[in-house]
């Protein structure tokens, strides 16, 4: 079987995508994660343009990897400078990494308007940086970057520097298609001919701007490339880099190539979203393979056959890269979606009952009014328990008050005050928060968890906001979803209206709600 | 040149997408958009599913188009039922489209499963179908589901499903990747194969679950295919269909084939957002060719080198689909790209000021506290005038309340109160309004106005919140974006608190000033 090796950048081209910024903290917890994934190779950053990285570099070689080698990346020299003075293969040289990743220039546009220098210097400075990082003795990969649209401006040229490299020493030359532009034929048909001039091991680089990164990247494998760059969830400047939670389990599942063993592929949606949370991104829902929508089934005839057949409308199994089936609730699925949800609810429903057609219409009445529960299916599991009379109170709310103050000197103050009715007795609590939705929770919690003692070990993990009618300004409808967790169970719960707080306490309310019928 | 027909299904399979649903009136609106974007057929939805498709084909037939033929959208008859009896096929007979679209089933499994018939009697269900839709004058396109699942299961059936069709008479045969697990290598194989044998025109749809859908569906155009099934931005089920808003520029910037002018593909990225927001769904940044991001450079290598010649990190230009360049300012960036913006702001900035280096520090400060101003041009804008010391105060604040009450009937009323001096003079006024930020900026405009009328004009568009840190619930920090127009200019203003209520004081304050700025 082909050996192919994964070689992530996250850390460094990921964190030139727009909104993304790392700080050594984040890129130590996510090079210890990748290395359990089982990655190869991690870039950890660009110790010559940026003082972090190097901070970075230092500490990570106290992180006792299994898997990773740790890549410190720079350039070519500059123009016109001995190797041993540059600032940039200085930066490499005194980390002592095991492997160095420099980028050069295949062409002439970038040579003329990016470097400045003569197409014959370029060549030199390539063969003086690799054969420089090899003499000190790490293993050395040569990214050569625009690859691709310099081979299509002039081959000679382009495969001159890849022999430059070569000739120096490298260990890898990894074929870059920086600009993202290139179709798989043009891809295909070039990596074929680079292979019979090149006999040093191949990789594969490419951004995502014509949406071909993972193809072109599977396409380069095909085609004889041994490495595989990219970033996790494809996060890179503009479009992005290729997305490696497409491409290895592309690799595994699909081209059978072993990159990395069963049970790790199986923890990848993990890995995913934790990266993101990490990035502070939102993931992405249709995210191929690991998003939270790549196996969720809506339309009723997809539904009604994935409940015989799973194969019938999923390309693998979930379970694979650890993700799972959802079953969504909306107005274009039908009774059968709603029989699968209370089946896994456990809540007995007969298929032709009054109660299947209530819910429906309440289902459809409410998400017309802004409400979605495929986010919150706390929420919806609420609801259906109050259509089948398996619901119960366990507070009445008589009223609540929510006060942000702000003087002349910028202090703020935020309270909330609110009476509840609770077996019989009548509460009347205040607390301050850091905000408002922050200060109504406190003040809830202390008027209720006198009485159900069992609230104190949940606690709100994730608070969403939405601007349902984004034409409106600050009149429009806002959604928010909340998120809570005790120390089992982990659920969503959902609120609407005009007014944020409103919406906020009707999340709070169904979540706190949630979490009492359970422990019943 | 090659003629090849752009298929959209945005208004059927996109909104099998999670999270979408449109409304009649939202379905004609992008019909109409999508005519004069030049595509060729517009799948409007499956009048035997769902009875709101039925009013759409209604309506659609007064809407004049220009370029589109409106196709509906069905499935072969039921097994053991005669077709002119059939209520699929009779829903689609009814609206006397001009062409209606019906798929069938491929692969044993599906025939086994999904329809619970033998495999003869499918081939019949496929023959009698297309036939009695053409012998009712319509174009049929023939949609051959799970074409390529089917194939690598048993050819010899899959292709004789196809001639079934092709003997009714169908116009086009599109082979489907339902599952979207297909890599682009099978892909151009079997279509390759396909046209041997099959001598009608050839479609191709395509699933994006392996993030293969826009290769596959152009490596499928260049290997024979004649029509491209996809939808706007890629939504669909799962991870959504293939995405049209790349396949359209990648046929026509990168393979030269002309399947809309150049002047409509100058629409392209318009027409992504405006049916984005139709679906209320975020824009995705990173989007290819019409996303936010894709031609926003951000490392300070990149921004350098685009400032001296474009083509260095742009694989087309953007103006080309509409989009337009971004120089991003953050961390990462230097001095190149604080020098761009000035210049986009006509701030003039010697290069080695003391005020760049200033502005660097505080920008640096401002998003290590959560700030970002990739969104948020005008609070960058007016960041720069302080530092310069251009920038002036229109107004101080010496207080405000903010009060939301809810009572025990559910009644809600949000007040603010606010202090200012405007001028010498102090003014304290009070405002009721939808919800605590809406009550705020009625508030503040109230005391503004009188002191500067040209407030009148101008309105908040778009109001956005982002929990920046979400692993802390509702004491985590947010972000408030807001979008603010007038009958010329739009800009975006920022503002961060753990306080929402503060945020958004923060970036409204921003957006006043920034509006009375402009004005002086």
């Amino acid at each position: 079987m082909k050996k192919v090796s994964i070689y992530d950048t996250t850390l460094r081209d990921g964190a030139q995508g727009e909104g993304i910024s790392f700080s050594v903290e984040d890129k130590l917890k996510i090079t210890k994660r990748m290395d359990d994934l089982g990655i190869h190779y991690i870039e950890g950053g660009w110790p010559g343009s940026n003082p972090k990285d190097i901070l970075f570099f230092k500490k990570a070689k106290n992180l006792r990897l299994k898997n990773a080698k740790i890549v410190a990346f720079g350039s070519t020299r500059y123009k016109g400078k001995g190797v041993s003075r540059d600032p940039n293969l200085k930066g490499i040289v005194q980390l002592k990494p095991q492997v160095a990743c420099i980028f050069g220039k295949s062409w002439g546009l970038h040579v003329k308007y990016a470097l400045g220098t003569t197409l014959a210097e370029n060549l030199k400075m390539i063969f003086d940086s690799v054969k420089y990082l090899r003499s000190k003795g790490m293993e050395v990969i040569y990214d050569a970057e625009h690859f691709f649209d310099g081979y299509i401006d002039d081959r000679f040229y382009a495969v001159e520097t890849l022999r430059q490299a070569a000739k120096a020493g490298a260990n890898n030359i990894t074929l870059c298609d920086t600009n993202g532009g290139m179709m798989p034929h043009q891809v295909e048909s070039i990596v074929k001919e680079v292979k019979k001039e090149i006999r040093i091991p191949l990789g594969i680089h490419t951004h995502n701007d014509s949406e071909m990164a993972v193809a072109n990247s599977v396409i380069a494998v095909k085609a004889g490339c041994v490495l595989v760059q990219g970033t996790i969830n494809g996060y890179g400047e503009r479009c992005g880099n290729a997305n490696l939670c497409s491409i290895i389990p592309n690799l595994k599942l699909k081209l059978g190539i072993d990159c990395i063993s069963d049970k790790r592929l199986g923890s990848l949606t993990e890995v995913s979203r934790y990266v993101s949370e990490i990035a502070n991104m939102i993931p992405r829902d249709s995210q191929p393979y690991v998003g939270n929508s790549a196996f969720a089934h809506k339309g009723g005839v997809h539904v009604s056959a994935v409940a015989k057949h799973p194969r019938t409308y999923e390309h693998v199994s979930p379970e694979k890269v650890g993700n799972r089936r959802r079953i969504l609730v909306s107005e274009l699925s039908g009774k059968s979606s709603m029989l699968s949800k209370a089946k896994e609810f456990k809540i007995d429903f007969r298929e032709k009952s009054k109660e299947v057609k209530e819910l429906l219409q309440k289902v459809k009445h409410m998400e017309s009014k802004g409400y979605q529960f495929e986010g919150a299916e706390g929420s919806f599991e609420l609801l259906m328990k109050k259509t089948i009379g398996k619901h119960k109170t366990f507070f009445d709310l008589s009223g609540f008050r929510v006060i942000v103050e702000k003087d002349e000197k910028g202090k703020l103050r935020s309270e909330a005050t609110i009476k509840v009715m609770v077996k019989g007795k009548e509460e009347h609590t205040a607390s301050e928060g850091d905000g408002p939705v922050n200060a109504l929770d406190n003040a809830l919690r202390k008027a209720l968890e006198r009485f159900y003692p069992e609230l104190k070990s949940m606690s709100l993990t994730d608070f969403k906001v939405r601007v349902i009618d984004a034409t409106e300004g600050t009149a429009a409808k806002v959604r928010v979803l909340i998120e809570s967790r005790d120390e089992r169970d982990e659920w969503g719960t959902v609120g609407v209206s005009e007014n944020i707080i409103e919406a906020s306490w009707q999340a709070l309310v169904d979540s706190i709600e949630y979490k009492l019928l359970k422990e019943e």
